[in-house]
């Protein structure tokens, strides 16, 4: 039995994750944290685990947490996260991140794009990304694995197969993205409130996007050469979900059929990734892990379409399957 | 043409206001006030008036808004507009409030229910109700107007012909309240995030809500004997509209045949209240001035249905209305 | 292993049953049947179960499904389910039938709501109602268990333990609810268009809904009196969830307090009916099988709120929870 | 005052036209047909009419018709317009074509993509493209006008200047557009089933929308040289709206500064059609006639986003705005 602690638990990637683990035979959830003082009990935070989970969200020290837990789920702003990761790494806990804060390859890009300084600088580049279609190996030898972000999870699971076959050209990809309202998370915004974003969609963060420069470095790492995508994130009215639409000029005689061929070669023996015919639908995957693709032939495009739900393959999800790969469970484990 | 000044104006009953004020023939608006300090042009608030109304919202005092207009709509929250309502009226402006600061009948349940000092006492009870259908004359003949609560709307214009007829009982009435969430206001808070009211329906306020007394005073003053009705509002995942489903016992031979036809005697000439065949939905009222009405048996009791836009009906349409009766023009002006 | 078949396989509750047995460590499902002759793949009448079930939809006869099973769970329409159950059981397979058809307790009734003769008059009555909450026993004993309705579940949850303790009258029930879309199926209809009931909420069937007497005699038989409620059920604008609002009159001294205590005490061993403090969210229970129920004093009224998902609680999730009964297994196996 | 007759009125661009209609001091609905032979009242197909139209919809012949209206809107679908449309203009009256009938330049392209013989193909290639923005001086003189279609309207309205000016290239333009769910009519289809769309986005005819060769066709037109886009429209979970988002790669030295001012200065005195410097939302046009549109960088392209209402610009708008052309009324009666 895994010992667990959550730290930062108020937010909906922690109630995702809770409700996963409450499915794992293997788990025991030991400590929630939180920076509000008040000692709310979880059911106060999350009243869908009434009479589930009898724990209360403390403000706890590292000192106090890492003695009752195996493992460490950061659900913590970037920053925050790596402010405590070291002393859990030290006292010798696995860590499953969140934030950005160990995605990026390079320190520079980091404190670039999130505008602050890296408080453990020395660990950026040297660990591996949770994308365990990609990674499993490192993922498998890891104590701190870095949880990817939501549209890069479906920018590299759809473009990463096609970049190392050279199926299409790493100078030309637009990714055309429409995520649902929770990957925003749960603190309520004027952009958020439901009367400004029901009945609305719209672009943000054009050209942007923190998120871009973890999509391009991480493609640049797969493919082998250097990748800078054009990303535009849209809001959609819905909670969960998320859509990539993606366009692509194909590598010399590249067809959409050759191209499903190669994903479905690809991620065969993966079990999270399905490789469609039909046009993927958020809501095929909605409250699941997996990750539905499929290529179409536009004019002289490639058009890859690809779904995840962003709570779970875009952030819970994979750290649970991060999590069953760093402790030697099945992949699979309490995500079916 | 009248000048308007609007006390107040980034929420959105004051954008459904502009709304239909830029509609009106007889109307120029002229002021637009905001508690914040950084005059931002109208667009930044309400990107939709981009090119069609070229105002800042500006902090300023009644001495310096009153010489530029003829009449105040106030969205200013309670008690916020009772303190400035006097200084207009004193400089012989009209006003149409839109907080409960002038809607119930004695200052005792105002403090009671608002838990704070109402500033101008001497003018409750002394103040037109704003329900035309109700109380024309003394709308016409008023220079302050306290424009309805929605909830209060729908039940008022539901009910008072019933009970003055003596065909339900006053001391046995359920309303079962269904509303849209922009009846919560524009200020982001946690119940009304879009991922918490998406896919959620619930009650709220059980037993406490504040429109309570203003409907029990109300129907009490229109049906001539005390009413104290049970009042339940629920949240549902819309924007727009409110359903009202009202359970009475009828009086004597009352049926729901003879309730539709004292209702449509009473709103023969009434241009904004439809008694309808069919169950009234949300949809069918929403971004109208109307209230749909019917009535149906259902074991010993009637259920009246009823619907209205919150921010028409329920509020800006409302006022309009009002203000076309205090100036003389067609009640319906920029109303259809 | 216990073998399945599922009858009537391409409606959204065959679809949530499907997605709950996959997790089921006791069973495999062996047969999935429908009335279409085209024997399409489960994956395209369900996109979401691609690589996750390897069957065909097929158009078979019992005499053909009943030697592949155990067990039957009918997803079937009225009429249509009592026409095979018949042939399922004489071969000894058990039945969960999702239909009305062995819910009510007489023949007359049945066809006086449903307008049908009743092809299978003799179990009408003899067979156990499967709200395992009040009649485990008896289903734990059959061979046939009848599936509650989504807003009989609701009612019967909430009021049962509450007439049976003679706290509340029986002859003056009020059941206002409140449900989401998928509650009327799967086949497109006018109503159910989604620019239809999209930013909507209306009432339908007033009075005249075929969950009353199903509630009126369920409520009966567990309270020992007649009952006669009035059930207004509404459409909202969500996929998932139904929220009951319920105004009963107390009896004595009965108050909010002692009703929620009686409440606590009856289902204090029952996995999926949880008495909670907060007000329930149709959110909270979504993709779960749990009940939530609050109680509130509204005037001279007691307010019990309570609310299901309809797919789940209300449906799919009590199925399997009937048979984990039937089978002699844990309750709530693959239902947490 | 000019008597219209509307063609199939049973939709929903139909009942935004008689809504948009009932607000023109110059205009008399006198006819609405259906090919439903019921005669259904207005209120009974469009209930949100009740008490505001009084007038059934009847299964009339044009010789019937005729002789009642001076113009005439048709609703009809695609062939069906065109087989009436000419009876109408031998009787000399005016007849404004919501169907893609007369909006392509040859009856090849059409016959191609709608798979149907063309039964007017003289009128194919000499009637005026209903864009009031780059075509008034034709749309003036015109006695049948081709309404566009709501995601050309948006393709066009955006890309146009650019294009004429020389400002990007016509070889690469990308569109990725975003739409509510009533573009998809009134007639239940199971894509369009409220649980089926809420709570997904899902992209829809990738590489083979029938808009496609209506937008290469005007754009290659307004910009003097032969376009081919690649278009993918997408479902999202709203009832109106409709986003472009447009990725295009800029001639020489243009930034998204330089096309904002060309995009400016294009659209000086055009009343409906808004250069913003926000990001635009559908949310900001709804229920309105404006199309809004802004230019962002990203990487080496540029972006354009652009919204409009699909019922209001995107179709019954754009036709009263027409209408008002043809007739040599103010360009935006009945339409702010």
């Amino acid at each position: 039995m895994i010992r667990v602690a959550i730290l930062g638990a108020t937010g909906y990637t922690a109630a995702e994750l809770i409700n996963i683990l409450l499915r794992h035979p293997e788990v025991e959830i030991r400590v929630l944290t939180t920076r509000r003082e008040e000692r709310p009990h979880v059911r106060e935070i999350h009243p869908r685990f009434t009479d589930r989970l009898d724990l209360r969200l403390e403000n706890l020290p590292a000192e106090e947490v890492a003695p009752q837990c195996d493992c460490v789920f950061s659900c913590l702003p970037h920053r925050a996260s790596a402010l405590v990761a070291a002393d859990y790494l030290r006292a010798g806990k696995r860590v499953v991140d969140f934030s950005a804060d160990y995605r990026l390859l390079d320190v520079a890009t980091f404190e670039k794009w999130y505008a602050v300084e890296h408080p453990d600088p020395a660990r950026v580049g040297h660990t591996p990304y949770g994308l365990p279609e990609l990674f499993a190996d490192e993922i498998r030898a890891a104590q701190l694995v870095a949880n990817p972000g939501c549209f890069p999870t479906l920018a590299i699971l759809s473009l990463a197969p096609l970049l190392q076959n050279g199926l299409i050209e790493a100078n030309d990809i637009i990714i055309d993205a429409k995520t649902g309202v929770s990957g925003a998370g749960r603190t309520p915004k004027p952009p958020f409130h439901f009367p400004e974003c029901n009945e609305s969609t719209m672009a943000y963060g054009v050209g942007q996007h923190r998120h871009t420069p973890e999509i391009d470095q991480l493609l640049g790492k797969a493919g082998g050469q250097k990748v800078s995508v054009v990303f535009t994130p849209h809001l959609t009215p819905m909670t969960r979900g998320m859509l990539a639409t993606i366009y692509v000029r194909p590598s010399g005689s590249t067809t959409a059929e050759t191209a499903m061929q190669t994903l479905r070669e690809f991620y065969a023996d993966k079990p999270f990734v399905r490789i469609v015919d039909h046009l993927p639908s958020t809501r095929y995957v909605s409250h699941t892990n997996f990750c539905d693709i499929t290529v179409r032939q536009s004019g002289n495009r490639l058009v890859l379409l690809a779904c995840i739900d962003n709570l779970i393959k875009g952030a819970s999800g994979a750290a649970v399957q991060n999590f069953n790969l760093m402790h030697g469970f099945e992949e699979t484990l309490a995500l079916l």
